[in-house]
């Protein structure tokens, strides 16, 4: 039997996945060393063979077309890309090179001329819109030293990323927007103590001006929101750290964050961004609950709503529905960075969110938060290491995508059939009455409760149903 | 726009899934305390108002039908039953209560007499053959204490147990047998340091004992294997623990079994069962390939296969997908218990399995394995402590046993389409030639080796192509 | 060589921790089933040969004395025994049975009568105050159902734990008091929802009622706090749950505490005990930020104080010493379960605490609080499942109690030296001027901060000297 | 209360540990972006006001001076350097850049020219001698890539590494030697699917030749060990993977280095290090008993021992001790990485092991392997991102070897004692007899067992005792 199968296995010839793809384009070789190309202008398309993407259903074995995500159909009375809201990271698309702690770079774009120039930097932002306008999604996401290199002064610095943020205001047209900006609070080894929560008072000073510098850059492109991600902020061991004066100085920070937002007339949403560790041992935005304690503790609640990525929420110990419902039912859910991590894994590995579940539950939450606008759905998810192929950058987009607007189809299946949120609605439904109602408007003292236990007796428990819930849950996969 | 949404929500009004159920038996009352019927014989069916369960289809809303195990259905030349030979775990099934470290039993089923004499343990053996001939399935499991009572002395408990088998006996007729029998090493006090690994000579003999008598009834029943697990063969601290003396002690006493089934002409195949640990801090059983490295170095591999639980495999920092496999290629694959955990939780949760991606890579590695026989798929699975209905028995098992025949047919699909096999296949491809096979012969030295390196130059290596595997693999759930 | 070793490691002989102890208590054989002894009035000492437990110091090698715990010894003008304020938890000690979810209960203590009698309540009690007499320390902590069993009705069970509070009031004599008291609301099947958050209205009624009973009986026996743990308050899926409702419950529930508290005059403080997980996947009560969230956004954060436990902060993902410190600078740090987990273990083992390293650490934390008063130190650890003689109750708070002293004495070492402390303070020196001054002041605006950026330039940045700090930390263990 | 502490706190003013160091290196700027000094030769010390590091006892003050460490003092007949065999890692210490996933380098050593010169490697190397002559110790290790650049043939980057090896000969005198040396198979993007188990054919063969000559290498100086660790050997997804075919291959490999190092006349220990994960989802060395039962399987047991790093044992779910355990009690442990990570991460963080418990159990293991020679123990720790000193350098080897010193102290005393060693002795003692002779002989069959278990009846089974061994184990720390 096992030898019959085998054949079948091998014998198998038309397979529409895997038709060969010689007119796309390749990574160059690895002997180049990332001087991929001559500097200068650069020629034609940037993704010569690679068409633009369309809905063709379910059935399509083409790996270049969306199988479930068409962007003008109407759910629930709103369009799928106004549900979804995509929107593209510039940096794990453009600047990831594949390397991590054990290994050397493997992603040599073709487009890249091996420096980090300012013209380099404008070639990346046109080959970043031609591959957002062949996806058709009209946002993406940047920090600001993605998009643009830093200069030796702090003045020349900005006077590049103004440089580059102009084309990229060009090239945006009418359509497309930033879904967010951040400035880039990691990666320099100034920040190695933190940007706000350094020890380092110059630090806390040059971290100020480059959020000043960001949020100015977010705002002229017309962002909707303005991201703070703090990986830097937090401590590699307590016998070293002072956690009191490092959280008070992150309040204030914020804070001041805030006056600025609205000198300049800023709109858009503040977004924290909880994650619980990596790269630091700690980092204080934790979680979706701890941040909001931080922000409640500093009077800083009006101000912010969180961005909840899963991989984060899976390495703090939460489900990502967990945290993502954490932060819808207190108000903050602003906006999600749809990824997924590894379960077995301890660390971020970013990947495209593939499973069907967890996007379902997700678009749960996001139906019954009324959708995210101004926030959406952004992928901080990138290429693993040995996806090396250009066309890998389209193929995890669409598979990302699609997995996302499955999740909405099922969800709003699932709502429509209402079984699941009445089984829930039947749980509870021994508080529906007169008692249930003192009980919630905070008037049912423990004297009046306990003359009520004594007349009733044993309590009747009913079950909690949990196995018929995920029948009906994947009954809708 | 959320509040459209909340009305939808509330308003719908035919459920299906959720219709009454009035006439089906309910959990008897927490103040009986377990006391929920009096001794002597039962009358009548065990399960009232439930009927024998049927294949129904994908669309049906019928939470007491298969949506997707068709038994007579064949796929790949082989009948849906004999692919996935499924079997009752009678412990979770009739013996869990719902208690945990932190909790008191809260199921109390309508059956129970509150005893635990051989006459409730004959009774609770008749519903358990009701049950699974309402499930339609025809083979179960069991630990040797679970159906049968201690006695006082181990003439009394092995008189017990023949009364009990003899009528467990005639329950199978024709149809029904144990896919495994085992004995229960872990629960009595007397095993706190371990079977064949205690610290006590007088344990060691105690449960040679044990394991002798429960070999000779799954012999009886006509078992198609038995099974070895050890939740206490490990130690909590190495402070107090010789390890060395314990796992030789181990592989004399599972030498000695060997012995004893051939000496009784059992032709089952004895499996062992990894778990990385709970209830001990370390169990020498950790995962595959723990247990095979000790199944070498004591030269019993040839006598041994292994039983993989997902649930434990992951507690091991492993998928279920890769002890699963690696079982597999080791040649050692010979049973599955087919449960999940919650990727959050530390510890056993046994939940039935409904994760179709999980399950369809199962299904992927049995079907690559050539089935299971004389293994199967066995639920060591139980109810949520919450779930107390009757019919939640029935439930748990039909999403759990459709999980795993939708990853059947889900997996068959992956095959027969041959996209993935192909992927794979054309990545290992540059072996296919003279060189290639020289190094798979053992024939190629580091200096023959050398000499092509540096004729070739730099290698090309190919994108591993992750993320079309993972939109392959996703297009078939 | 290696046998020259063996040969010093068998040939050793005098070895004063290992004297025989045949005068000492045993336990009953494990045919008892737990009916250690006959019904009726206990004679005699229920600890013979186990003496008053004295100071002999460090290099003692009795097992039966303390090494490092001097009870009225004075540092930092504090007495050892007001510094570290220990309790004995009676649960563990005088409930504990060893079982676990594998295995029968271990311990069959003799003064054990095979009843859940309010007499053998009793003959408990006079246990639990001779085993506190002996170890020499002053407080006790209990949950109601630990110490009388529960009736038929609210009020037999009510009338049990009266009698049973009444030999204890009359035992604590002048110097024992609870150091606090809780209300079991886990246990039960009635509360497998929750008690607070159950879904069921009579569940909700029952819980107020037991609460409100224990909070009397605490009061009533000069408690110092009460406890809440949320064993039960979370969920094991959220597919079939509102947590919103529930958490709003937990809110209203806490705020009628508050109110009884005020109204019955008890002074003591209300603790709330995180938890992340176990029994349930997910605890509302997470950690110490998720439960000040939960304080803070329902307007009880001055009415409460926190319990943290170790072995819960490491389940959570922190260090204790993490979740120590974020409660004390948040000013809500009122008590500590001062036990341990095993590291490699993904669920709670409540060790008794023997890493000299987490101890100081902790002792840091208490020092830098001013202590824990009227808070204090209790043992949320019990017994190993395999550790059974009665002795093994003693050597086992002996040895937690000299960690937490000698971490107490080196914690004292740490701060005269300073050495720490002032590396601490030299790494945050830079903000000691006058725009460090402004910013903590919330008066450096962004504007303000560029300028100084730019007139500044790259900021110096010093080592953060992580090993020195261990180092010097190592130094004084 | 709090205050007068606090006073305490900052008032103090003798702290020898912190005394100014401002004659010694430090490191250069930031801007420097790593060009710290001119290339051509370098003048002088590298390490100029570092002392020769010294043994000055328990009570020593002095960061720069050995507190436990005394090379020449004897302890159970053999010297301390003797039994501790430290070797210092080249790569974390002269290649480790502070560099992370999230962050650019932060260590800027003023010998570093901003080249990746042959001219560089050699003044490192002879950085590197006068480090390890300072520290007083005689044995490095190292990568074949750490040490001299790669070329742009293969030929040209052997003519390198022939050229940095030169020099070190020189360099090692008569006293120093490599404790081992290995290939560096995961740097370089063309190792991203592994060395001997990548998909390409081009790689297996450059793999085989990078081995090759780092064994020429290792040879050439003297190494009395090779290390193989497959950082690379492993997958991403199953998706995409035939475990089956890479294990084979891993194989074939490995043998053909066995028959290489024959060849050759190389007499070392070829070293296996196991690693669960990081960077690869799963690596196949997982942990000890993995690498075992893949060595086992395919013939070649006697040819490899182990390599157990600490922090690689504790990713893979066991403590550092169980895994040295292992390897020992398997007659395999070779070689030991003596770091450690933290327990509440998920990633190798490789740091300097100061916990004296572990150290003590580690070097427990050590004397009862009767040493680790031609092994020992290296560092395989770096300093933490944020240490930036160049005297850190030294403080971090200096705590790291003086733990170890600590642990290797305890551990004798331990073992002069005799208590815990008699303690595991009395637990087994029951076997001490005739019939626990037959069962050990593989001679007590089932019958015969079965028989006096039925004569003994119900086992006596004592306590383990586990709190009394870690009293016993605590009190020698």
């Amino acid at each position: 039997m096992a030898a019959k199968i085998l054949l079948i296995f091998l014998c198998v010839n038309v397979i529409s996945f895997l038709v060969n793809a010689s007119s796309r384009p390749h990574m160059c070789a690895v002997e180049s060393g990332g001087k991929c190309s001559e500097s200068g202008e650069w020629k034609g398309e940037f993704f010569p063979g690679i068409p633009k993407i369309t809905y063709e259903g379910p059935r399509s074995r083409n790996r270049l077309a969306y199988k479930w995500y068409n962007a003008e159909e109407v759910i629930f009375g709103r369009k799928m890309k106004d549900w979804l809201r995509f929107s593209v990271a510039f940096w794990h698309t453009f600047r990831g090179t594949g390397g991590d702690p054990f290994g050397a770079p493997t992603k040599y774009w073709p487009w890249e001329d091996g420096t980090n120039s300012v013209a380099m930097a404008k070639r990346r932002m046109r080959a970043n819109f031609e591959f957002i306008n062949k996806l058709g999604i009209d946002r993406w996401c940047f920090h600001d030293r993605d998009i643009a290199p830093e200069g030796k002064t702090i003045q020349e610095t900005n006077s590049n990323l103004d440089e580059v943020v102009k084309l990229a205001k060009e090239l945006q047209g009418d359509n497309i927007r930033p879904l967010w900006g951040t400035a880039q609070l990691f990666m320099h080894p100034r920040y190695m103590h933190g940007g706000c929560t350094s020890s380092e008072l110059g630090v806390y000073v040059y971290a100020a001006t480059q959020v000043k510098k960001a949020m100015e850059v977010t705002h002229y492109l017309g962002g909707e929101n303005y991201v703070f991600w703090g990986g830097r902020e937090g401590y590699q061991t307590l016998l070293n750290t002072d956690m009191e004066f490092e959280l008070d100085h992150m309040a204030k920070f914020l804070e001041a964050a805030v006056a600025y937002k609205k000198k300049i007339g800023f709109k858009g949403t503040l977004l924290i961004e909880p994650k619980p560790q990596e790269p630091t041992k700690h980092q204080y935005d934790w979680d979706a609950a701890t941040t909001m304690n931080f922000l409640q503790r500093h009077g800083l609640v009006g101000e912010f709503k969180l961005n909840i990525e899963c991989n984060h929420a899976t390495l703090s110990g939460h489900s990502c529905h967990h945290d993502v419902e954490t932060a819808r039912i207190n108000g903050l859910l602003g906006n999600i960075d749809a990824n997924s991590g590894d379960p077995q894994t301890g660390w971020d590995t970013d990947q495209f969110l593939t499973d069907i579940g967890e996007a379902t539950m997700i678009m749960l939450s996001v139906i019954k938060n009324g959708g995210l606008e101004p926030g959406g759905l952004n992928f901080d998810a990138k290429l693993r290491r040995e996806s090396t192929d250009v066309e890998d950058m389209f193929i995890a987009h669409i598979v990302g995508m699609d997995t996302l607007a499955r999740g909405l189809r099922n969800a709003a299946k699932l709502i429509e059939d209402g079984s699941l949120s009445e089984l829930i609605h039947m749980r509870y439904a021994s508080f529906d009455n007169e008692l249930g109602a003192l009980i919630e408007a905070g008037k049912a003292n423990f004297e009046m409760l306990e003359k009520k236990a004594i007349e009733w007796g044993e309590p009747k428990v009913a079950s909690a149903k949990q196995e018929l819930a995920e029948m009906i849950f994947q009954s809708f996969l």
